[in-house]
Order: C-alpha cells, then structure tokens, then sequence
C-alpha cells in the first residue's frame, strides 16, 4: 500500500505543508478519510506554473512520438498501481468498484487514443501553398501552416468522474496530446485517488526523461488555488468539468484577465428527450424501462442524464408512464426524475426516440414545447430546430453512455459548454489547446517536419488546396518571399 | 450613377431615416460628403437580427452549392459597379485609386475562394465513427460528426479597408460560406463604399432566391448600434477588425453576456523584425528600402506594418541607417517609423531577416530583446522563442502584403488577436464560425448530405480515424444505438 504523502506535487517534487489541513469523507458514513491534505500555496501555484512555462519550451517541441510514448506510459503506470487506486476512489466517491474499474479502462483508453492521435500526428492540419513565382502582379511566397500547442494549460478534475475527467482525464490527455504542459487542481473530495494518479504522471516524465514542469498537481479544498491558477499570467488556457456556477465565475475570470484565455467548461445540461407517438406505442415500457436506467446511472450525477422527457398528450402514454411510476417508487434513494411535458407530437407515425444532448438549458424548451405542440411537422424539421440548439443528436438511444471516438462531440451552446465550438470528450478534444502558426518564405530546415517537403512524419497535408498524405509536393518547392 | 438612400438595410427593405444625419469626410480637404446617412434605430438593429434568426433555418441548412452560388454572385456584383465603387471609396479613404483596384480585387477573390471552399465541401470535417455491435462489453453505437453555422453573425467593418475588411470583406464572406447570416455595422468613415457593396449583396440574395434576413447593413456614427448587435441575445458571434480599445471593449461585452459569445478580434500589432549581422552586412540598404516600403504602405495603417526592428549592436549596421535616415527624411507626410533596438546578435553567421507578424505587443519584447542580446543561440532558438508569440513568421521578406490562400494565419496571441486560436484571413478563417454537432445511431436519410454512407458530395472524410474519399463505407453500416 503506498502511503499517501498528502502534498501538492510541484514537478519533480513534494510541496511543502502548511500545516493546515483538509480530509476526504466517505460519503457512505460521512467519516473523514486520513491523511489530511495540505492545500497549496500561493508561492505553489506559482511554482507550479513557472515550472511549466520552462517545459513548455522542450515538452511543446518534443515529437508526436515522444508525447505518444508519454501518454502510453502514464495509461501503463496507472494500470500497475492496480486495486489501490479502485478501493481509494470507492472510499472517496462511494461509486461502485464495477463502475470505477470501467473508468480506469476508459482513463487508459482515452490516454491510449489521444497517444494514437499524437503519434499518426495528421492531426495538426498542416497546410502548403506553394510559391508562385511567376503570378501577376507580383509572385506569391511559400506559405505553410500547422496547429501549435498553447503553453501551460489548467485542468480542474472533476467530483462525478475521480478518474475519466480528473487528474489524468481527457482535458489533461488532450492537453498534453498537443504539447501543453499542464497543471491540475485536483478536486477536494477525492484528494487521495488523485495523488495516486498524479504520482503514476510524476513517475511517467521521469521515465521518459521529459523536463519535471510538464506536471504539477496541486491540492485545495476551497477556490484560492483555482481562483490564482486561472488569473496567473503565464497560464494560456483551462479545462474545467463541473457546475455552471463555479464554471461560469472561472469563465468569466479568464475573459477578464489582462489577456484573456481560452476557457473550456463541459457545465449543466438538461438533455431533453423526445418520444415520438409510435416509439410509445410499440415499446413504451422497454423505453420506459430504458429511460430509467439512464436517469439513475450515476446516481443521477451524469451531465448526459436526461432531465426533461416530451411525450404525446395523455392518454396515448399507454404503459410508459405506468412503468415509469412503479420503477421510480421501487428506488431506494432519492433521484431527481426528469420533467415531463405531454403535448400534440409531431409525425404521428414516427417511431423513433429522440435524444438532444448537451443542450441548452432554458430557451429553447419553450421554442421545442411550442413546435412539438403546435405543428403537425415531421420528425426532420424536429431534428433541424434541436440541431441548432445541441451538440449531440441520439436516435432510438439514450443520452449516457458517452464514446470515446473520433466523431463524438460532448460539447453544445452555452451554457452547456463554455464554448460550443469545442468537445472535452473524443479525440476533437485536442484542437483546443492548440492554435495555427504559419511560416512564410521558410527554408526546409528551418521548418517544424510537419510542414517539410518530403513530409518525413506521412502525416495528411492540405497542399495547393488538395488532401495528399504524400512523400513529396506537386512540384519542386520554390520560395519567393 | 447609383444614387445613395443613405439608409440601413434591413433584409429586402431600407430603414426608415430618423431626422438625424451623419456625412463621411474627405480626409484630403475635410469636407463631408453628401449625401447624409441615418443612424439605424434600436428597432432597426432588432429587424435585423430576427430577420437573421429566421433566415438561419433556411439558409443554415442551403447547401454548399448553394452557399458558393451566392458568393459568386456577390463578387460579380461588386464588380458591374464599376468605377462608382472605386470613386466613392476613394472620395472617403483618399486611398489611390490602383490601391482600391487592388483591394476589390482582393475582396472578390476572397469572396470566390470561400465559394470554392464551401462548394468543394471537405472544411466542415466529416467524422464517422462506425458502430461495433460486437464489441465488449457492450456494442458501440455509430457515431458521425461535422461541422454546423453558429447563427447571426455580426461584423464589423474596418476603418482601413473599405472593401477588404468591411462589408463584402473576409468576415463576411467566411461567415456566408459556413451557412451564417450577417448583420454589418458599417464604419462611419466610409458609409458610401458600404451602401454600394451592401446593395450588391441585396441583390444578390434576391437573384440566389435566399431569404432576406441573410444579409443587413447598418450605419451609426457612434457605439450604439454595435454596443446593442453585440449584446443581442439572437447574436450568436462577432467579427471585428479596429483598434485594441474599441476590439477590448467589445469582446468585454460579448464575454459579459447572459450567454456569452465568440468574438473575434483583429485588433493592434507591432511585428517585430530580426536583422540577422549577415542579412545587414549583406544587403542592408536594399533592407532599408525594403522596411520603408513596408512601414508607410497603406499610409503606415496596416495591422502588420513592421513597428519594431531588432538590429546588430551599433558600428554594425553599415549603410542600412544611413539609407532608412535618407528615405525617412524625403517623406512628405508624418509618419512613425519602427523603434530600433541595437543588440548583440545572435548568429553571427545568419544572413536572413526574420518577421514575426501578430505578436503580442509588450511584454515579450523584453523577453526577445534579453535572448537577442545576451546569447550567442542560433537563428532555430530565436524562432522557437518567437513562435510562441505570434501567429506568422516570415523568412527575408516584410510582414505587409498577407495572401489569401488555405496557409495563411492572419491571427496571433492576445492582444493581435482576441482569439489567437483564430485567423481572419485564409480560408481557415471559416472556422472561426462553425461548431461540431454530432449525429448517433441516425438512420441514413436523416443525416446530412455530408455524412452519409455513400458520401454523395464526394467529399474528404475520417472514417474510423483514416481519410478518405471513398463513396462508401469500409464496412456496411450497422447501427447499434
């Protein structure tokens, strides 16, 4: 059993104490947890980040395969700290074994994609133009582009998620996936399974000889840290998973700074669910049934959980809201079941579940009440209103159950996410902490590999306005300039 | 010759003046110019964006086709004005005439390359993740994304360039391709330049068979009806290119939104240039030259205009002082050169010159001006130091002068750029104004064009994390959902 040494990790090293402390509790019996935890200082934090604005200048150069053999290492050490890491988290967060033993899989899976992604390396969507010397009125200079990471990035874990969307979750995977150095505040109710995770990181940048600041881990059980990490000057974007009042004031902090940054928070959605007249007709129970294990899973704490549920007029419910009743009575605990709206539906003869998620909050629900109520349109013109108002479309499915996949978007119009152009699960996750430079009139050596002529690294490349993965350009680079 | 309403456009129709006037001015004598523009009304600015709301669901969903018809359009518009465009811009900006030539020109080629852009349909980044039905735990659904418009979008035109950055510019036309309806706030400066280009774009919507709401144009000579188009709730991103005050000021406004929005930014910029000792000793007159060219173009108005020169240490610099002195000295109008900071340089060998275009302004100045002088490091180090800060490198050659092709990156870190994940220039520029939505366990005909099994736009796709063309799928679909 490893002992916990309840201090933030500043690099390669232990942050001193400050003599106060905080404890995990078991929320099964409300027992605190030993050890106690000393919160960072504020000379932590900007340790912290100082170390990771001077790796930032190695870690942001190192190679596709580098950061892929880095990220392949943590998903390694994590696996091998085995079931203490599972019976630290069950006694912090109380979530089943079965279920934290499914997000380890998911945590190594995700870090085991986004190294995939580093390594093949097509990703940083290089561009070429090539010159042309002789355009008129005057030649055109070689002009070549490629995504850049942004420097020390934030990521606040998560409470629901003590593994998937914490300390080494999908924000720090992607972060360091693009080459950001990055510095967690580990969420206070389960400080314990983060160290653990943490020191797996700490142990990994020493295996592979990466400078120590592309990892800092730093403890608070209240906002001063996230607060003095989010407002610090050499911090150039965050990642945040939790509540939309805590992301918003930290949103707002980052457009508020001096120079403002790029916030990125997966808050509240309320996910609202379509049950169009046939799918009730056919399998209202089955739905009914499906419905519920959706809204429980997680003990109703995922950000997925459909909290709203349109239905036909009454007395067309036939046995779903029957089912519906009896399952939420048999619950031993006390959930919030979505809300139920009963109106004229739309394509009487649809039988097809839809589900919006990650949608906005409020709004629209009016707008969907009144088309859902009003109109005899069809089920496409229903997909079109939602579309513009959610990241996620499900068709006969329900909202949890996330993919970790290259197509998955798990962002959507605030204030679902912070920003509705961006996904914080998938592996679209990492175009967030990166941004296109472009190298004008360059020689070949002087150029990232990404970008040279005889494109060493096979990655995809935009070149004259073409897709081609090939070993060469179109024709002999000339630079005018 | 088009006689001037001198009224907003509000989709099909002119505003209703309201008594009170502005004129522009001719910078060269400062008389004002008839005739005299109306202010749009608080009522004007609402008309404009619910007309743009609701002209989303129908033009949010036109198809690229159709998207680069309008474009083309537009460009054939702009153009059959004639020299009346040439003539009333000239008569606002004092810009020359051939100047002008060449910025419609520009602002034409813009509009089309965006209309090939949006026709060739590969930029909205097709994802299919297929579905495993027989994976474990559990079968995986089939999960496909793209990329979808924002909404009303609006712009702000530009006070330096009557046509590039303004009505028809690339803000604008990057918006239109991703399926966006624009609102413009024409600057003050140039209301008669505005009118006749927002014409063409009524007009061309009429001839397309486009809804109306997709395109407004209105004046104000003040900050009221750009202070309330970016707080309309129905806004759903800005495009702004001007000072870094009123740029600040506005982006403040769109972050302190109830729902806060996009804003990008193109605002101040010094670029710093590197001399290297072999480029000065080589050919430093022809540099001088070079620099003076670059620094009084466009009357010393661009946002790239080089404002910082890094020379060799005193006694070094040869003829390039003496020349610049001479060239500055003939020139008739006030203008401000660049500072010149003289350092050891570092190296000694290096005969390039080196532009780093949309730097941050200040502090990384200290930071260039440390290296350049206290090392001895190599050309590759002053890159790797410069990259960080900036959005374009440009090797021997000046900053101004910035093509529009697929490579170029016309943004840089806060403050050159809001958003320095962004570019306003380049058909990258498109991205500024789409989001990822996803589409899980969908049925084949209602999913959009673009990710459909048989791929019938023919366009480039990431199925299963490889690219392609294919006009299929590796696998028949099977959706698990």
């Amino acid at each position: 059993m490893t002992k916990l040494s309840a201090q933030s990790i500043i690099g390669s090293r232990k942050a001193v104490g400050t003599g106060e402390f905080f404890y995990a509790v078991n929320p099964v019996n409300g027992q605190r947890l030993e050890p106690g935890f000393s919160p960072a200082t504020p000379t932590d934090v900007d340790a912290a980040v100082q170390l990771a604005s001077d790796a930032f200048s190695v870690y942001g150069r190192a190679s596709g395969a580098e950061r892929g053999a880095f990220l392949r290492k943590i998903a390694e050490k994590i696996e091998s700290i085995g079931d203490e890491l599972i019976e630290r988290a069950h006694l912090e967060a109380a979530l089943p074994q079965r279920r934290l033993q499914g997000e380890r899989a998911r945590t190594c899976g995700q870090l085991r994609m986004f190294a995939q992604v580093a390594e093949e390396g097509s990703w940083v969507c290089a561009r070429i133009d090539q010159a042309q010397p002789d355009r008129k009125p005057a030649p055109s200079p070689d002009i070549r582009s490629m995504l850049r990471p942004l420097g020390p990035v934030v990521v606040f874990g998560a409470s629901n998620f003590p593994l998937a969307f914490s300390v080494a979750g999908g924000d720090t995977a992607s972060a360091f996936a693009a080459g950001n150095p990055v510095v967690v505040k580990a969420h206070p109710a389960h400080p314990g399974t983060s160290e653990l995770v943490g020191s797996a990181i700490q142990a990994s940048i020493a295996e592979c000889g990466l400078p120590e600041g592309v990892f800092s881990l730093l403890f608070d059980s209240g906002t001063q840290v996230g607060v003095a990490l989010v407002k610090h000057p050499m911090v150039k974007a965050v990642g945040f998973t939790g509540s939309r009042q805590a992301g918003r004031a930290l949103m707002d902090l980052a457009a508020g700074r001096p120079e403002p940054i790029p916030f990125f928070g997966e808050m509240s959605s309320t996910n609202p669910t379509f049950i169009l007249p046939g799918a009730l007709r056919e399998r209202g129970e089955a739905i009914a049934a499906g419905l519920h294990t959706s809204f429980t899973l997680g003990a109703g704490q995922f950000c997925t959980k459909p909290g709203m549920v349109f239905l036909p007029q009454a007395g067309e419910a036939g046995g779903f809201t029957k089912k519906l009743h009896e399952l939420v009575n048999l619950m031993q605990r006390s959930l919030v079941p979505p809300h139920f709206w009963c109106a004229t539906p739309v394509g009487k003869s649809c039988s097809r579940l839809l589900v919006a998620s990650k949608a906005i909050s409020l709004r629209p629900y009016t707008v969907q009440n009144k088309t859902y109520a009003n109109s005899r349109r069809s089920c496409s013109d229903l997909i079109a209103i939602i579309e513009n108002k959610v990241g996620r479309l499900v068709f006969n499915g329900f909202p949890t159950g996330v993919e970790v996949t290259h197509a998955m978007v798990h962002g959507g119009p605030y204030p679902a996410t912070s920003d509705g152009r961006s996904t914080s699960v998938g592996s679209q996750a990492i175009f967030r902490f990166a941004r296109p430079v472009c190298y004008q009139g360059f020689p070949d050596e002087a150029l990232p590999s990404e970008l040279r002529d005889a494109n060493p690294l096979g990655i995809w490349r935009m070149i004259d306005g073409e897709m081609t993965r090939a070993a060469n350009l179109p024709v002999p680079a000339r630079k005018a300039g």
